[in-house]
């Protein structure tokens, strides 16, 4: 069943070829009822994550099943003003939905997990995942109130899953948080390897080193295809361990001396969490967590199993007066300086628990995500300004990426040696790096395909192609509405962040054609100039004549006359002030 | 009258404290009128360009006399939606104007010759600069009407220039513009060296290297204070010199064979621009120029002989199309991703000279300043998508900082030897890391002042602190308007690009109390939900509702009907969307 193929030699290809036409050529002349031999196809739609960072989510296919990898979100750019989250778009899943035999979620981060709450709410679908992946996605059913309305089904790596005609085994991989695992799916048409997000760790915290040797068993069956993580893409070199964190930890925490210690670092990344804890302890300092998210992560972690903490070491964050400086770590939220996260609001001393002073010693064990550069640098200069020593950036080894740098991607392109090489999980410029890297390794470029976002691709052994579109795109979050922000609505807002807004609100007598009160003029985020009032009158003064002049004409059109005070106030305040705030002409007939 | 000081050992400063105690001491008992012999005081007042990039601006003082060191401008962060420019205030400058005898302007960028504009519309002083700097200021005048109601005084590297008591010589320094200058600044008080944006180049591509030699002479006569621009203070190592971008260009544009190949640099970068014509021009290429700003440079820079350009190189962009892409090289601008660039639109189809095809290749000759890596990313990611070969960031040598890095930032302290260390021209981070910098050079920490913008210092021989603070801060150019936007406006533009606008509109019977047309509702940017004419039929309903009740009660008070409606439908809105849009309730009254 798993139709274990090796990778053809020139020969090979030619005597199959062959053999495909001659059976082409005879059959219909035999007996026209006969269908002719194909080939095992499989299909791959990509919902997102191709061409972008975030919201990964692929649909695998082969006759009449279907199975999905992952779920995730992706946050707003600062395009998307007001937008909460970005899900991908669900219509073909919804449309196929019978089809679909589970979800296999590869790890626990957000653009991995964090679609689903929102999917699921729209169809009930077996969701398969690791532990701790399982533990972290009931969180998110929980907030949803999905918690007991969907199947949650627990799988160890090396484990196997059927999903109708396809057989998917986990396969052990490192990354930013315990429990990731890549997919080695199995169908008729072949074996197709997806690594999911990961590293190559050698030396990793738990002491677990990613499974080369399963990837290095397909690659020597023989895999159809490789679709591996292109996050790092440009990067040269190794990534880092993890565990040169915790030797920097060891350097810092001794040259904090007897200052407090705030180290700042993402939620989800147990294994620095363990890291930090670690050293405390050894150092006899007492850790206190700030932060939803890492409060959430601490329980979680503690609960399963995957964050070994000390006896009493724990304390919390509202008992830190009652311990000296040398004797606490805080670990916090905020690394890459969120604006409502707790060390930003220590940073401007907003926070209500803990309060900066000189004695405090600030790591910040993260680089800025891109996009992120500035706020996470205003933050460091709140601190610098409070007096405080802050450890950011690579002025030491603070922080080790969870995604694998070129030689690692190489290595595993070495061992899986597939057929077609499929770069995801990132922008163009990453794929296309990833795609080079690969050409490099000396896969045929015919056989390397980057897919946009929203493509189906068929795969036989004989053949890569795009063989369709399905739905595919954002759909935006913003409070409750989900779907419920448009391009009107954005553009909108961006115009009027830009450059404000005026009313022109007048009252008028529907049948006699003339105004009963008004025009009043009322604005909003529109530049003051220095005459501001003498414009304004200006502007009354003009939808005053505007209707008027339509009054005397007789059309009594009022979209017309909403048009023209439209048209010409805009004309007046691009003219004084060379802005073009959005002009809102409101008419209450009576 | 320059009063060359040295710095004094131990024991000579001790001899002076004496003799000043002394004086004290007996001065009264003799001669109450006598005045006490005062040590020379001079001041330093920082109205820009510390704690930030951008807006450099610094205001000396000595008695009566006062001179301006740059006027710069900043460009806004996302924090400050529709504002076009940001100067410094100038308050401190306009009540003191009778006293301030010129402004010395560094070198051509922005950050320095920004705010001059609209400095000199309102106080009218002479400004000095070398010629490059004099033909950009030019440039600059003539946009706003100013052109020759300035005195324009164009100086040289190692020319002197008198105003009132102080004397400052110009020396030459290299910077990612020609022409730009260090300040030796001299009074009775001491000499103090303003470095200006520089970086050491050994190999410069005008030859003409950094006058070190200048510096050291100055260190041997004793300087009391060393202001250093902090830029670069945080990067380890030497800044690259100009000259290997040029030969990074030599081996890319051999790489792109039979390809078009398009240059996006910095529009000031003459240097830059002159290392592409001359490569382009020994490869048998011509060039287009695109960008206003490049335009600009190229027609400033020929004139001014600061750029050689060979005969028949330059060709207009229009002609492009007569030529095979490998004879064609076009410098662009849009390095920065900025979105209204030419390289921008190139990248996603909408320029309307150039049409981006797979036979270009495109090198961006620059680094994302912080904050415009994900607009550079995007616009990479775009070029790719047209199947485009894109150079970026740190692939080739393809760009040089204008600033010093650490070594070079120590040299400039060991060649100095400043009694006083003043880091400027840098966020926080930057100038602390200066100071460290400084520190491990052997100044004194307490000889080290790390200053905050609209802080007044005051420094002699034996003491440098702070002595007052200067109306100083931003000052926003939004269209025409100048400072005439708020925090009020900007608060608002936020709020509505964040949540949108919902108005609530009626007209009212002022005497009667009842309402006789309305409400009615109009939204803009806000969220548009599922059931939303039902939940704005629920918000013009809650509306009358709350008009009603108030008519009720016979009050009438239009103002608190109006705060209540606000209330309430923000509830309404808040409860069904979970966003908070700002409501505008307009009343008219007949």
């Amino acid at each position: 069943m798993t139709n274990q193929k090796k990778v053809l030699t020139g020969d090979e290809r030619k005597r199959n070829s062959k053999r495909r036409y001659y059976t082409k050529k005879r059959a219909p002349k035999k007996a026209a009822s006969l269908p002719p031999v194909e080939q095992e196809k499989v299909r791959i739609s990509f919902l997102g994550g191709m061409n972008e960072i975030g919201k990964n989510m692929t649909l695998y296919e082969y006759k009449s099943d279907m199975f999905i990898v992952d779920c995730g979100l992706a946050f707003p750019t600062a395009e998307l003003p007001g937008v909460d989250l970005v899900i991908p778009d669900f219509t073909h899943v919804i449309n196929n939905q019978e089809r679909i035999r589970g979800i296999i979620v590869t790890h626990g981060h957000e653009d991995h997990i964090g679609g689903l709450a929102y999917l699921l709410k729209q169809v009930n679908i077996p969701v398969y995942a690791t532990k701790l992946t399982i533990g972290l996605i009931k969180g998110k059913l929980e907030e949803h109130g999905l918690l007991n309305k969907v199947k949650l089904v627990e799988i160890k790596p090396r484990d196997n899953i059927t999903l109708g005609s396809f057989n998917i085994e986990l396969i052990h991989v490192n990354h930013s948080i315990p429990d990731a695992v890549g997919l080695a799916i199995r169908c008729p048409a072949g074996i197709i390897i997806q690594t999911g997000d990961f590293k190559i760790d050698t030396t990793p915290v738990d002491g677990d080193m990613i499974d080369l040797p399963r990837f290095a068993e397909y690659g020597k069956k023989g895999v159809l295809a490789l679709l591996s993580d292109s996050t790092n893409a440009e990067r040269p070199g190794c990534t880092m361990s993890e565990k040169n964190v915790g030797e920097s930890f060891e350097l810092l925490f001794r040259k904090a001396k007897n200052k407090r210690i705030i180290v700042a670092t993402f939620a989800s990344n147990i294994h620095r969490v363990q890291q930090i804890i670690d050293v405390a302890n050894a150092r006899g300092r007492k850790v206190a967590v700030i932060g939803r998210s890492l409060e959430n992560l601490v329980k979680v972690g503690e609960e399963l199993g995957y964050l070994n903490v000390p006896k009493n070491i724990l304390i919390p964050i509202d008992t830190i007066k009652n311990y000296p400086d040398d004797k606490l770590v805080i670990i916090t939220t905020g690394s890459q300086g969120e604006p409502m996260s707790a060390l930003t609001k220590m940073a401007f001393g907003e926070h209500r628990k803990v309060t900066i002073t000189p004695n405090d010693y600030v790591i910040i064990s993260a680089t800025p995500i891109p996009g992120n550069e500035k706020m996470v640098g205003g933050v460091v200069n709140a601190l610098m300004k409070r007096g405080v020593e802050v450890i950011y950036e690579k002025m030491y080894e603070v922080h080790a990426s969870g995604h694998a740098c070129q030689e690692d991607l190489k290595l595993m392109i070495g061992l899986v040696k597939p057929k077609y090489f499929i770069p995801v999980h990132g922008e163009q410029k990453h794929l296309m790096k990833h795609a080079q890297l690969a050409g490099a390794m000396g896969i045929d470029e015919k056989n390397i395909y980057i897919a946009e976002i929203g493509e189906t691709i068929e795969l036989t052994d004989s053949y890569i192609k795009k063989v369709g579109t399905v739905p595919s795109g954002d759909v935006y979050v913003d409070g409750l509405g989900v779907g419920d922000v448009g391009n009107v609505v954005l553009n909108d807002r961006k115009r009027l962040s830009q450059d404000g807004l005026i009313i022109v609100v007048a009252t008028i007598d529907a049948h006699g054609g003339y105004v009963v009160s008004g025009p009043d003029i009322v604005s909003r985020g529109f530049v003051y100039v220095k005459d501001n009032e003498e414009l304004m009158n200006a502007a009354r003064d003009l939808a005053c004549r505007v209707i008027d002049e339509q009054y005397d004409s007789k059309y009594h059109d009022w979209n017309s006359v909403k048009t023209k005070v439209r048209d010409e106030i805009s004309r007046l305040m691009y003219e004084k002030t060379k802005r073009s705030p959005m002009i809102l002409p409101i008419f209450m007939e009576i």
